[in-house]
């Protein structure tokens, strides 16, 4: 399977190294407005350098395209490669704008390609783990799901002013485990709280770096997120559900294994994983191993495009609730 | 110090058998309005079984007493107690209408008798560690107080139908620990949502029995509690405080240490202490030790009547909250 | 059932207290040489003080003696006690002297009462859940016993002199232990090295504060045991049972269940259970239990003398072991 | 830096690919008489396949060799590769004849080629971060070293039959551990007992699948080594350090981070990590990392030839105690 990536940044450069180093999987392109950060790294990894994705996407070798490049750029991507017939990672979100994403599916409603969206947290083997126990009734009928998203320490403003705020860069990802979790469609009550606590900038910026949701699907169950910008302790990443019949979790993951036990207590001496790319590195090639398998046995691709722009509709309802501090139903089918 | 102990239920009996059990202090009385009752649980303690407590009032020689009888009971026993000049230990709640509540209030201003309310979760080893952490600083600004209270299994209809509700029954106790972790005054702006997914026959009488609140104090603070009636693995009993430095956080209690290693991984296998009696016995004794230390010592008494004041307080609102769906604001002073 | 209390120290206390305070067991008599020792502990639990034994021995009305007096009276109260048909109960060890522990049995043999060896070990729930996931099969055969047993803290050298040695006083219900846990009768091979590295008051005193065993069992199962006299941490009792099929340990006891989570990484800022009592009161409670309802119903007795002969047989050859640096075999039958 | 690696089975793979992985390092050529496995290894790593060494070690332009090929070729070719004056890293362990070893260390006293023998749980992050504490003083003076090591799953008997025996070939990992976590030289009494309790095929072999040792240091100090060459729950790998102001240890790592609560107990729902690669791939990758560090910098290798020599001597003595059911005792200086 024959890949073009867009975007030579953080996001592109690691879907970029997991085409080369997998098997079965050849990096043909890396596009990049910025021809000097294409260059470098498609040359690290035997491809294509390109400024532009049009000589890509005529490529008819090319199976697949990897979207990791700016949040504006996505839609108008999105729209080129499934014209150009081309099946779709695309980095999340899809957009910040509900209007672009609902034209954006429409196109994709005529030309049905396959289009996966990068929620990595689906592939990472605790989180799978958790969502196999769900799946298989181990704890009954799902109450409560309850998520802590907290990031080591809060971005640059820089990034902050176009990231679309916490509600959708940040917690874009915790929304979307809401619906994963719960396999809930239907109509969810959506309340939310933010704060800046943690950095002056953000909220110079009008962003928040602390929020809260609270949620409720259709069932009566509910969902809490957790979120804060920065930790002192490194990356906080929990998701437990609680159901009828017990209670299951992913715990957070230590970098190594270290106890002292001494008068003043015991304690394990070590940080949490540092950020989201120690703790998820492995589920984002297991992501492309999913991506790659369904393409090639036509299978449904999970998770899909609606599964992106439902997270989006959440975060969107969590703005609204957080700016007008009323609850805000949402319909998120 | 010589005790006259209203209430010869569950909670008089723990109350009245820890006043026996302690040096330096003497169980005079019990008073129930069933004597069979007061006499069962008075012979067995060596004191006076009374129907009526004006006797015990009467009595000079008696100090103090403590109030575990019903709870519409309370605000007429602390006013006479008051007026008696008895130290008091009440047991949550003051009062389920905040008319009375505040009616008590004026006559303690006029007789200031010691009064504690029985909050024993404040005399909880663990809880007081956290908060001793969160007071040393160690933790920096408090950010988000994050509060799991779950019940082993719902109360019978009998109970519920009485209870004043889980707001008001159960979270009482959460609303207090937000007050008392946070040391926050002021304003409070209150979110909840309850839904009956645990047993019918409490959806039935009017009640919930799963529940969430979402709290920001004036500070910028969030607090959450988490509530339900019914885990399958025990008491569920979780205080999880987060702040600009790090986080400290109270575990749950085990019955034994045992772990098993196996094909299927690693287990412990024990369950959580059963109930709120097997985790918080000590801290009923402890809460003795220190009401009778503090009316000795003449230092003031914590938690006083404000504390169980304002814990009513929120747990109005998160009721009217819930009922109106819309986010309430109090004024805890 | 009526009892007679030897001994009115520390571990005599703790068993008058348990008798006093359970329904169905009187406390007739405390019996100890220091007559204001006996009284002080008598008149508190409402029994009779007595400076010799006689008297109560010769009381037809009492069932049976608990024996926690110095342990060389032990030998001749358990012939006097057996003689006078009472249930017996005794601290450990039977005697240091493996001749008077011999002659012992023959007068049990005659005078067959039931007798209880003070190993309350054997009633921990943890170390009792540990031994019923054994005996149901859940770890198949056992490969490894490893055994940690680490006082908080050495006693003053007055014990010391007279506390028949680190392998006789302390690693004695280690032994049991070992015994109970692996069920194995016949030969054992048992090894030993031990050193004075905590306190030089006990090297000179000719006992070690540190010691290790090794043993082999008939099955070709191992046991370890590992031993100190000192730690900073609290009490470490751990107990490990490895087989073919899985492994299944008793862990340490925390006296809070309190985390930090700091730039540090996480701590549980509490000590473990700080002494044997802190962790084993509830043990000594359930051993009376057990010895009370053995006796009633008439069923044997355990742990019973042959398990205490059989421990300070292992006593004796690991110290040989440690004394010579020569494996020694023992028949633990 | 260049290098050449000998043997193109497991351990070569392994080294040959954190070669070619490596920033600053480069694969020249894989040597193996088996020319097949030599090619298939060197193909896809762009270097160049060999049936024997001569060549590539008359090639002043290779710096290093690493020697991962059988045991019994690993003398002869440190002493070619010191000949040829390149840096060594070599596979424990350095043979199975102490004779042979010490002509070995004879030709490296006069040929000091930097020479590291591969004991990668030096530098494993947990067990450096162990060694940190203890080389900071912070546990006080070493009294008891703890090491379990037991692996998933017997090796097939014809690599038992060539292994040197489980004190040599599982074992020698721990000797090693033993001697860098202590810092003892001197005079060592090793004791041992091995039995056949996993696999009888390990029997008929004449090797043991379960042993235990014992030591004592000049200081004292204890190390106790259980050894099983099968779990039915991963990877289990500890070292407790036990010392005067405390304890610390490196515990197991699981594979993912996942607990259930439900009315038979919590569990933690993923086995550990499940053998040595998926435990130590990144120490192998970060003892290359010191390798060409210390080769660069001129500074001295650790751990070095006597490191490896010394562990042997452990082996053999551990192997005769075994044998005999005498203590032995080593002077590993």
């Amino acid at each position: 399977m024959k890949f073009c990536v867009f975007g030579a940044g953080r996001m592109g450069s690691i879907h970029a190294g997991n085409v080369a180093a997998r098997e079965g999987a050849e990096l043909a392109y890396v596009v990049d407005p910025n021809l000097e950060l294409a260059r470098r790294l498609a040359d690290r990894l035997n491809a294509t350098p390109l400024v532009s994705g049009a000589d890509a996407l005529e490529d008819r070798s090319v199976d697949a395209v990897i979207i990791a490049s700016a949040t504006e750029t996505h839609a108008e991507l999105i729209v080129e490669s499934a014209k150009a017939e081309k099946a779709i990672l695309c980095e999340k979100p899809i957009d910040l704008d509900m209007g672009r994403v609902r034209k954006c599916e429409d196109v994709l409603d005529k030309c049905p390609v396959p289009l996966m969206i990068g929620f990595q947290r689906r592939f990472d083997a605790s989180l799978r783990a958790v969502k196999g126990f769900v799946g298989g009734g181990e704890i009954g009928q799902i109450e409560t799901i309850a998520i802590v998203s907290r990031d080591p320490s809060p971005p640059p403003g820089s990034y902050i002013a176009v990231s679309g705020g916490q509600f959708h860069d940040q917690m874009i990802h915790d929304f979307d485990m809401a619906l994963w979790m719960s396999g809930e469609a239907g109509k969810i009550d959506v309340f939310s709280m933010g704060s800046n606590l943690v950095d002056p900038e953000i909220g110079r910026l009008g962003d928040t770096d602390t929020a809260h949701v609270l949620m409720r699907f259709e069932s009566g169950a509910f969902c809490r997120i957790d979120c804060s910008r920065r930790t002192t302790y490194g990356y906080d990443q929990r998701v437990e559900v609680f159901g009828s019949k017990g209670m299951v979790s992913s715990t957070n993951h230590h970098m190594t294994g270290v106890e002292t036990w001494t008068c003043e207590g015991t304690a394990t001496r070590s940080l949490l994983k540092q950020d989201f790319l120690a703790r998820y590195l492995p589920a984002y090639a297991a992501e492309l191993d999913e991506f790659i398998a369904a393409v090639e046995l036509g299978r449904p691709v999970q998770p899909d495009f609606r599964c992106g722009r439902r997270a989006l509709q959440l975060a969107d309802a969590a703005r609204r609730s957080h700016e007008t501090g009323e609850r805000v139903e949402v319909d998120a089918n």
